[in-house]
């Protein structure tokens, strides 16, 4: 019998790219530390057997244990009726490598296109949701619709985060941060400065 | 009689200090590109005469026009029970240079400290709320509350910029994205891609 060690196989979709093959528990009390700083993230759905993948800049941490988010998804948007529908999601970020993938999957529509596949994107099976893992980013949060009444009038859903993982080979990921039309700041030094707060 | 050139003079209220004397409007429907990068923030209020500044990481974008803002504002601090009774606030975005500041903000409650006397901040009046910019900052953003019906059980707030500036002589200002307990990743190296999306 295998014992459980917090790691999780990912399926290689693709065998002859060189993905990770393990990610890592994140204890749900760290996610704050990803989202907070405002990274663009995607976002993973699945309605009608189908999964669906789209690019995402407007969310924020609403609470830290359990991890509460907010973000918007336009009702123009294809992953909106499934999020509004299968009321799940993940939400994986990329890091600075996969920049280029990341702006060409927000400028395309999954109903017209498997962005998986023209992608190459690897999906990997989630443990608590029914939309996949984005092998390629180097954290994935699986997320449950925990609140709609905002999201007829802003289309604002918060989400909890009921699992995390990160991918231990990525170390020191650079997210990259939108500022309008395929701009982005990408994360340059760390600076740390003394504080009492989360 | 003098013509309106979409500059605003700043009150020097310490005129020692080398404050940029003027900001420019900012079209409100460029306000998404200052926020949806996710940088850290300080919001202004003022309640019963009395202006407070706190630090603040959870906010997002919600529309583009006019600008929508959600934030949370923990009811613990004091700035919650002010805006809520007040529903006006600014949103100030300072550079790095303020960072140590933007902390110690962040670190103490106006409860007991007049923030912007203690850490040297310079106020200058709004045109369309009572809460002062913050003329340090290179960027402010006069927001009124739209909407409060997530503020009883998640402390959300939906504000709308009614007012944008930003201060010319800061050219190229790098943000601060706060990943937890003082550590920030400061804006590195702009990548710019081909998109056709805002």
């Amino acid at each position: 019998m295998r014992r459980y060690n917090g790691m999780r196989p990912i399926s290689r979709s693709r065998p002859g790219l060189e993905y990770p093959t393990m990610m890592k528990d994140l204890p749900l009390s760290k996610v704050y530390q990803l989202l907070e700083p405002g990274p663009v993230v995607l976002l993973t759905t699945a309605h009608k057997g189908r999964a669906n993948v789209m690019t995402m800049s407007w969310h924020m941490m609403v609470e830290f244990v359990p991890p509460l988010v907010a973000c918007v998804v336009s009702n123009a948007n294809h992953s909106f009726t499934a999020l509004r529908a299968a009321k799940e999601c993940v939400i994986a970020i990329p890091a600075l490598e996969l920049a280029p993938k990341v702006v060409k999957i927000g400028n395309c529509s999954g109903r017209d296109v498997d962005k998986f596949e023209r992608f190459g994107l690897t999906q990997s099976p989630a443990e608590c949701v029914a939309p996949p893992l984005v092998a390629d980013c180097f954290a994935n949060l699986e997320c449950r619709v925990a609140d709609t009444s905002l999201v007829n009038q802003f289309n604002l859903f918060i989400l909890e985060v009921v699992k995390a993982w990160t991918d231990p080979k990525q170390r020191h990921p650079k997210t990259i941060h939108h500022q309008g039309f395929g701009r982005f700041a990408v994360d340059g030094e760390i600076i740390k400065l003394k504080s009492i707060k989360p």
